[in-house]
């Protein structure tokens, strides 16, 4: 499995509305085993995105669907960067979602 | 929701041992809605968990469970120290599991 652990900082008061975009555009992907997004509540413009996917290809792949190049368009005017990413190598644990054989 | 992101450290060369002790230990627990245990392949002794649970409450009672205890018994000689830990509040996304109401 494929992991990516990011903080993303949204434009000052802009947190809200990128978790808007974010939560509205994550759905079913192929390959996506786990995507959370959670505010930091120690950093009011903070948001933390943990993903899991079968494997790097799939998460690379997902950033050509368009719901995602569309949530991208939308979000990247409000983000002002990135400050932490770090590639995983998940093992196993709970929650993650089965993966359909197709 | 309430969530964790935390790195350790194993003692040099001890990682898959705790990777065996974390997984093996890691089943539905109450209030848990992910828990993915994950090797950093950029730091061979380095440990990512990422978890979810309906909030820090469930959390916290986690740690008493008898499953837990162990395995934090079984791994604690083998940790050498944890270097990053951040609480989040999740507010959705995909793959979390479903909360049973009881």
């Amino acid at each position: 499995m494929y992991g990516l652990i990011g903080k993303m900082r949204a434009a000052r008061g802009q947190r809200d509305a990128i978790m808007d975009v974010l939560l509205a555009s994550t759905g079913a992907m192929p390959g996506c085993l786990s995507y959370v997004i959670a505010r930091d509540p120690a950093d009011a413009d903070a948001i933390w995105v943990t993903e899991v996917w079968t494997d790097a290809a799939s998460h690379k792949a997902s950033l050509q669907l368009p719901e995602v190049q569309a949530a991208i368009a939308k979000a990247r005017p409000i983000i002002a960067g990135f400050e932490f990413q770090v590639e995983t190598h998940p093992a196993g644990g709970f929650g993650l979602a089965a993966v359909k054989n197709e």
